[in-house]
């Protein structure tokens, strides 16, 4: 068994805390967390070990009822394994701790590219994690642009990707986060950080991103483009994207016409959370034009990282190659709808 | 075992259909839909046989890979109780078929209040529907005002209520509904409709209701004023709020500041669809001045119905008393978070 | 002629500098900004002389082509009332500034109570600023409540205040504000913080106020009930409400049903901004129970206060009384629609 | 002076009356409207003759005040042209009315191609509606697209354009128009229905659009791509772009970061309505890689065709070249920021 322990507790974390939890080759020894709120709670009844982010706010937590294990570092002194799934910065900021503690470790998207050694998207990179100590699974965005790239170069050759990412203000429950009623580019230079990123899973490859920020909380949206290098019909792609398990192609005839009826979809099959751990693309959208391909899909930004970070635990343990982890993940999660 | 039959498989159906499942004494002899969307396939996979509202569009569902029972009538038909779950005003059409079977029907909150011969609330009138054919259960937002008036009028007496109902503009799924940027007294005249529909639970109840529309479309949320006949203090209200087993006081210290970390909490929690079938009082909300009661609470509208449907049931056919009933219903829905 | 000087050029600052800038009676000697932004160029436009709110950032006003006149305390030191736009909390700490040049000066609602000798409403209590060197003019909420509020405790006695204020979560603007999709009890406490702030107009009144955070950005919206000490009529209380200069009674034929027709209707008027500075109130909605009186309004934040700090310019200087200011200030202004 | 009729006074109508009545060489004659809204006192106040769209609707105008001047067709037949602003689709009706007055007419974006001769916009395709009786002026996003396409061809020759379109959901007043938290692929079928509305201005253009509709009202925001056939600079382009009447390059040290910040800028500069009838390019956006250039553009959908209308006028009737037009339309709408 793997010994996984998570430092931070928000929405990726508790994520990736329950994912573990499910394979039958890992275990969630703790998770840590700064503040007793109603995740703590959550975490409590779920049955992981709490440990206090913040040594001095133990008391906090016995106050609310919780009881912790112990303060961070001894989580990650035990763990095989951590995942930090704090907020953006402070994962670099904790490296030092896994450092002291020779605890290898999984940094999120959130992070800039040097925190690891390596970026990480299972289905493109898989290999160049394993048996590495520090590496940064992908943000969503890259996540969900790297699922579609990587089967398409394989089977066309991309010569060039422009993707315009329309991206949701705040996550559900993050009140605080606008905008409330514009439609900002954001950043507004263009290229965005974005192809960059992508650029960190596939080095050579020409894409020029462009990010925007909308009044929306469930999912982002990406308005695909992609000149490939051969011809290609839409049917063909689609059958190729169909046949990636980790990319849900909507049928054209259930009524799904946006992220709400979507996440009502993936409520309604039982998920936990109505998690969408796929690329979600809606087929009709699917369209070639000489040698442009164009798509549309959702990406729930909540989930699509969850798989991946289970894959890289087993790539840097070197505990399953690429196709038998993914399965793996894949089943026990329960990626499939 | 009673047998239920669901026509109108939408938000509200099929949490219903799920519900009776759930139960003991209850099973789904069929769902009745008139398309073949994402929500029929739900139905297929929960194992709900699947009838044709309309039928002449069964050819649709074979062609959508769903087997069809029959048409609609042979379910109501075969059914101890039909509830009906079809869009506002669709209801009072589809009485005559219920009549015209003999098969007793329970109705939403969407429809007049005449289309029954009582309007239900299980915690405050149960007793009303014992015995009855055609019963509807209250609206969503009547629901959520009967279920904190019923306990306030039976411990200090209630003087006159005023609640001012902040309300989503549509369910998640619902992307065609506003509005996108504004606050719309609606309906502008006040009193507004909410106030004589609680009184069909209270009929002698002195309540005015004031109706607004915002952007948002996780929970509606009422911002109550009740005037009590004793003097109370807040703690004393908290505590009975406590009590009832349909009302979740939600604790200061968990951080839950709002509709959207609310369904995260009920998201974590495992809940069927996040649902929240309580009325959730923000404990910290609870304040008295004289014998002015105040509190926030927020109501989910998809779901804060289902138990009392199911309650409606077993009311209509004898099977139980309340107390019996409403222990039953809350096990098996899932009731206490 | 007053000399007037604006510290802080934003969303308040610029409608008060364009305010002051049509009376007969005043003049803008300068406004003071921190930021060469667009806001600045408007000032320049309109011929208000700049002044450099942080004197070390003069040069960058210089690099966008705007000419500086000098620093703040030039302009504080030449101003005969200083009006104080600057973010809450600023104007607190600016006031030792004003105090140092003996400069009479007007601070904003976002400032605490004791910022001013007294808070200052037209309407309610102009005499109690006559002469007066530090004054605040209250927040467009309690501006609002504050203009119907007194005509009716003086036409019919007033027992009781209950105000829902269903708010704005960020001006058109403010795109990092939120909330995106949410309505938040905020504060979740109760009473909230409105009722005493309009107690610093009428401090016997008898109020008990809460807030809610809605995402919309044109107006906040008030569900407001006042419990009267006569029997009136609601054709009685429109007929006072529209004989108010700062009320605007909203006719049942014109078709507005919310803050985005509101602005349309002001917009389509000429109104400089769109600005409504009057309360908005639904003719429609005004209706009484018993001594219960309620309605609806709507209170554009961004200009409700504009006309009172004209007032208490007059108010501080003693160049005016009241009935005489505010007909001055209305009709400069361009209040009535 | 051209007699201008409007049949139609809503967001477009308004506007058309106010831009037509502003020209030195044009008078507005009447508008017809259906109901005697907000907008039609607005039409009163600003003098314009008033004819009723639906005769049998006279007595609704007279009971809210408004004296009709005569039926709908009395304005058609007194007018040198029409411009028709109903809502898509009765423009298309209402074109018997006009040909059975042998009375030219406009109509507008939201009616299919061939409701007119020709499809028109003043910048790329003025000399094709000279002496032409019946013309479409394109619509808010087809308009914003040429006035882009059209210098960009001439300078370096268009290879390609791909434009993602993220469209506001409703204007300002639709307050029952959604999404409220969704980001829709609309149509989600690609490429949408705009492209070939572009091509109507160019017909042998190489282009793809994709659409999407997102929960706000201020203004449309693209994403464009365009494949030149030159190699270019950024800069170069920028200073095309700053050369056109019609388009505003945002400078960057503005602090505009969005719609609402840019209508902000607008309400100040004393705009009519805070209109923004030119496309709002973001100059830092615009980039170049290689031969493919792209930048964000806002396009405010309430007025950037009303300088069309204006032209169309002028060119149907035969009274002005494009240029002279164009420079007129300009200086008396107000363009230039
Ligand atoms: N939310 C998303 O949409 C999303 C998607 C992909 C990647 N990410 C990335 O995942 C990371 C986590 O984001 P999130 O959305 O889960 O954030 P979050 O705010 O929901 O959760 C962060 C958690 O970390 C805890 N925390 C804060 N400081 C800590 C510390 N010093 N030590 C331990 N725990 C601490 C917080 O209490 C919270 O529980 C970020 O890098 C983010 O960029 C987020
Ligand atoms: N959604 C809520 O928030 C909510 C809350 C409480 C009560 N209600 C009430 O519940 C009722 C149902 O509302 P909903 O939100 O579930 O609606 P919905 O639109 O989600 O679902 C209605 C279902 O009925 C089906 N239907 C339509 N016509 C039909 C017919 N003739 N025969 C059979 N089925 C038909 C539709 O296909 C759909 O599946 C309404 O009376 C509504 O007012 C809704
Ligand atoms: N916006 C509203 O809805 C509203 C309504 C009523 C009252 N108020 C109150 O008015 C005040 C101003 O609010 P606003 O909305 O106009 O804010 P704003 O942010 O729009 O404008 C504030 C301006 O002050 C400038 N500024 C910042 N620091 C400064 C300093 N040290 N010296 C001088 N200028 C400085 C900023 O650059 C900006 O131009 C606050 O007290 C607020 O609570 C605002
Ligand atoms: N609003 C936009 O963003 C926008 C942008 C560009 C083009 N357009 C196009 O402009 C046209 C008008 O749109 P709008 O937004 O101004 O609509 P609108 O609904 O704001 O105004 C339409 C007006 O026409 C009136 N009307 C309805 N039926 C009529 C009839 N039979 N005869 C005369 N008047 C009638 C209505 O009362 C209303 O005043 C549509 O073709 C639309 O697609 C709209």
């Amino acid at each position: 068994m793997i010994r996984v322990g998570v430092n931070g507790y928000g929405t990726i974390g508790k994520r990736v805390a329950d994912a573990v939890d499910a394979q039958p080759d890992m275990e969630v020894i703790g998770v840590a967390k700064t503040q007793p709120n109603f995740e703590a709670h959550t975490a409590v009844k779920r049955g992981y070990p709490m440990y206090a982010a913040i040594p001095e706010r133990m008391p906090l937590f016995s106050e609310a009822g919780i009881d912790v294990e112990g303060a961070v570092d001894e989580m990650v002194a035990d763990a095989d394994v951590v995942v930090d799934c704090t907020p953006s910065g402070i994962g670099a900021d904790n490296k030092a701790l896994y450092e002291s503690h020779d605890t290898p470790a999984i940094f999120q998207g959130g992070e800039d590219a040097d925190v690891g050694e390596v970026s990480f998207n299972a289905r493109a990179n898989y290999d160049d994690a394993v048996g590495v100590d520090y590496v940064r699974t992908v943000s969503c965005n890259t996540t969900g642009l790297s699922r579609i790239i990587a089967p398409l170069r394989e089977e066309y050759g991309v010569e060039k990707v422009r993707a315009t990412l329309v991206r949701r203000g705040g996550d559900p429950g993050q009140n605080s986060r606008g905008p409330i009623n514009d439609i900002l580019p954001n950043p507004i230079h263009i290229p965005s950080h974005h192809g960059p990123d992508v650029n960190t899973i596939f080095p050579d490859l020409s894409i020029d991103t462009l990010g925007l920020k909308v009044p929306a909380t469930l999912m982002h949206v990406h308005s695909l483009n992609v000149t490939l290098e051969d011809d290609v019909t839409a049917a063909h792609v689609r059958q190729l994207l169909e046949s990636e398990s980790r990319v849900y192609v909507i049928p054209e005839g259930l009524g799904i016409d946006g992220a709400g009826k979507l996440k009502d979809f993936a409520l309604d099959a039982g998920r936990p959370r109505g998690d969408l751990w796929e690329n979600c693309v809606w087929g009709e959208s699917i369209a070639v034009e000489g040698r442009d391909l164009y798509l549309f899909q959702a990406i729930h930004q909540e989930s699509d990282v969850i798989p991946e970070n289970v894959d890289a635990i087993r790539a840097m343990t070197e505990s399953a190659e690429q196709a038998e982890s993914m399965v793996t993940t894949d089943e026990h999660v329960g990626i499939g709808i």
